[in-house]
């Protein structure tokens, strides 16, 4: 082991958090902040992380390792994309060094599937993470979220993934499309039985194109109440995304992410009857340990 | 034949078109306004119409029949949907007679397919008149726009139909999604290779959710300039709308519509070897004409 405790950060678009973990990997303080990159001007990236965590910094051993979106052109500096096939070896070995030997930046990855490129900055490490945890070396994963994210990974590395803007889908109809008229102001109480109405209607095959004007005509003829309409949508959405994966009835898939939408992901993938275990952002930290673990003792600031 | 003039009145959410017609249905005179129902506050139909059209309503043997959103809840008074299968004689038969005998307009089209309601109101009338100037009584017809409609017609009548709101989700994608941020502010000169592109890999079968993302990404790695994006994007949404009908390589498709929209669907289907023939929006006219000469005598008022 290189590294005996760590500073791991997860800075993304629209959220910073960060956690301490000791000498296990566990962390043993958290703290999170509305310091997303899309607040922070160019040039005050060093003030803005000294200010969430200098303290932390002080200490002699601290190393920071962050992933995210800070990596991004728009961030504090570029992490070029590593290509896949890509374990965390292959990550470590191209960490994006702020202050070397100090704070570093993880690479996010490129794959390139059916003549086109694919991107993901943060979610590797997710990856990385759950496999640590759950102890697997080959897997499937999905990453729900603004932009999913579906990962193929063997031998433990990621071999391929691909990005559904389905969060994103999601939003788009519900504020600023037709539907937005019919559909009412707050989301409420989530309504299981019309989410797998949606469900089962986009498994059935048509295009979210056509799925989607379900949820006015439905409304129009009252046969679905209003309040059931935002979990019918997201039915519709999430029901577009697993359809277009290719899943055997033996796959067995892993969901990383927050309690609600993995919850949402796991009913979805059993109407698929395709079975899946949830793992929440706890991976993100085991991700940066491990990847931390793996950086060669030459690039660490020695005390 | 019943009636040997007549006032054809399109009037759909954005706009209002009118066109006098001769005995023999050819449009003599046409005028256009920006009076969308949108436009129009309740109660304030009659006068609106008074002033497009009131010279015209002069004439003593003056019928007008109107088609589109006017019949809405939201336009001058609600027509009743008639249920498919519906030819133009139901239709004629279940006019909303704004003043009776004078001024009518035509009910829009309700169908179950897949235990889902679907709508069209105005497109019927297009499709009627597109029958009628092809001399066709079995087809398939789409009619692209905001929310295309994919009509299925057997032995002259509408059969069933389909809605896709690929022009909406085309907007959504421009304008408000991430997508936004890469594009171009002005769409710029259509660029037919980059559309090909995106109609390509639409009809290879991965859903809108993802290949979206590609619009992304291909210009974050300078695979395709930003001036071609927004028709690359364009290519990708039609080709989702197609890859999800049922086409034999034998189906013959007629569209309806603008020049320059037709032409681009023209072009998608040719990708998916399917031939189609284009017809624009004289189709209205001449659907209107046929409804008008199927009233029953009775309706009218004789002068």
């Amino acid at each position: 082991m290189n590294v005996r405790t760590l500073l791991a950060v997860d800075w993304g678009t629209s959220s910073l958090r960060g956690a301490w973990l000791d000498a296990r990997g566990q962390a043993v303080e958290e703290r999170s902040f509305a310091r997303g990159i899309l607040t922070v001007a160019p040039g005050e990236f060093a003030p803005a992380f000294e200010s969430c965590f200098g303290d932390w910094m002080q200490r002699p051993d601290a190393l920071c390792l962050m992933s995210g979106m800070v990596g991004s052109k728009q961030g504090w500096l570029e992490a070029p994309y590593c290509t896949c096939p890509a374990g965390f070896e292959e990550v470590a070995a191209n960490l994006a060094w702020v202050k070397p030997g100090r704070v570093a930046i993880v690479p996010g990855l490129v794959c390139e599937h059916d003549g086109l490129p694919d991107v993901m900055r943060g979610e590797e490490t997710q990856v990385f993470g759950a496999l640590q945890l759950l102890g697997l070396q080959d897997a499937l994963l999905v990453l729900p979220g603004t932009h999913s994210k579906w990962v193929r990974v063997q031998a433990g590395r990621i071999q391929s993934f691909a990005t559904f803007m389905t969060g994103e889908f999601f939003a788009l109809l519900r504020q600023h499309s037709i539907l937005s008229r019919t559909l009412p102001a707050s989301d409420g109480a989530f309504d299981s039985e019309a989410f797998d109405q949606g469900v089962t209607l986009a498994l059935r095959g048509n295009s979210l194109l056509h799925t989607a004007f379900s949820t006015r005509t439905l409304s129009l003829f009252d046969r679905l109440p209003a309040a059931a309409l935002p979990s019918y949508l997201s039915g519709l959405v999430i029901g577009e995304e697993l359809r277009a994966q290719t899943l055997q009835a033996n796959t067995h898939v892993v969901i990383i992410g927050s309690a609600a939408l993995t919850q949402r992901y796991q009913n979805a993938l059993a109407l698929r009857g395709v079975p899946a275990q949830r793992i929440g952002s706890e991976a993100t930290w085991a991700g940066l340990w491990a990847i931390a673990q793996t950086i060669h003792p030459s690039l660490l600031k020695t005390v």
